[in-house]
């Protein structure tokens, strides 16, 4: 099993160049060029995860008390990321979203110090590929869905009399605001995770 | 050049399965196989020019007038999908998602009937495979956008004394919750192609 490079009953070398095949396209992926594309996801991993702790701890902070006069009353206000199921959404998925990350980070970091490859197989790679395209739909789910709330309560809904909520809330605005502008990012980049991704099973056969 | 199947300067014919590489695991994917693949595509995408078009005609069809009372006031309400922006997008981008699928139908559709393989080169693939994943993101994000905004209206806003919109308006809620269902589905359509561009990326080189 074990005692030749060649098994016996090949016993032909053939240059690769005159196989006839299309083996030979995606000779500049391997080695040196796969070598940087597994650095490179490593880092696009850690600054997503950077990004997406930032929305979250960003969203989980976000709270504040004011008053808001709704049709001559003067309404109590307090604001807090719980009372809206979207923003509540955004938290859930960008946890989801950092395991995920350190999960992946964990096993190809622990693979790249014993300098093995971080992706072992095809089935590992479309694994990868299946997590990051999940979680850049969700990561765009969750950011579309907190957007959209915001929006209203920066605008108030036009077919009815309600206000502007960031005016007296404009501390928990900003911060929601800022909050899904991180959520949008790391979605970007996970985006381009699941390219990368694509690349490594095309360039693997 | 087109005189021998075999070109001159290999001459030598390896049984597939004893050239130790990982050429095997392709040779599924070739022929027969990426035939009934080349159909499966034309006819999910078939299918989501369908679900799209649904989304679209649904949501602008989706208006409505009625009364509504808060805080002991009677408002008159008129409803209609224009005056949000979310279900705006979900307009715009259900209409881009169409014409980016009835291109790429009319694309395919002349090449099966040529007897030509859908997909002409790597590029094209990578091509078509970028068009999909950003409109299966874009679907995602106008769907979410959208759901949310409708949530809003079944719900109220928590944290003021907003109605629930959808009582009075029932046929408009229904008929935008309808849409909404029919983007998603769109969105998954989309993202099983996705997968399938991936596989045909993987089993050529």
């Amino acid at each position: 099993m074990i005692n030749g490079k060649n098994p016996p009953d090949v016993g032909i070398q053939l240059p690769e160049s005159k196989m006839g095949m299309d083996t030979v396209t995606d000779s500049p992926l391997d080695g040196n060029v796969n070598g940087k594309a597994e650095v490179m996801q490593v880092v696009l991993r850690a600054l997503c995860l950077v990004t997406s702790v930032t929305a979250l701890s960003l969203m989980v902070t976000a709270q504040q008390a004011s008053t808001i006069t709704v049709l001559g009353f003067n309404i109590p206000l307090h604001s807090k990321w719980s009372f809206s199921h979207s923003f509540e959404y955004l938290v859930g998925i960008s946890a989801a979203v950092a395991l995920h990350l350190i999960l992946q980070l964990l096993i190809s970091g622990s693979r790249l110090v014993r300098g093995s490859p971080t992706i072992s197989s095809r089935n590992h790679g479309w694994l990868i590929f299946a997590g990051d395209e999940v979680f850049a739909l969700a990561l765009m789910s969750a950011g579309s869905s907190a957007s959209s709330v915001s929006s209203l309560n920066h605008s108030g809904i036009r077919h009815t009399a309600l206000p502007n909520f960031c005016k007296p809330l404009h501390h928990f605005c900003d911060r929601v605001s800022t909050s899904i502008v991180f959520t949008f990012f790391s979605c970007f980049l996970l985006a381009i995770l699941v390219v990368l991704d694509v690349l490594w099973l095309s360039s693997k056969h």
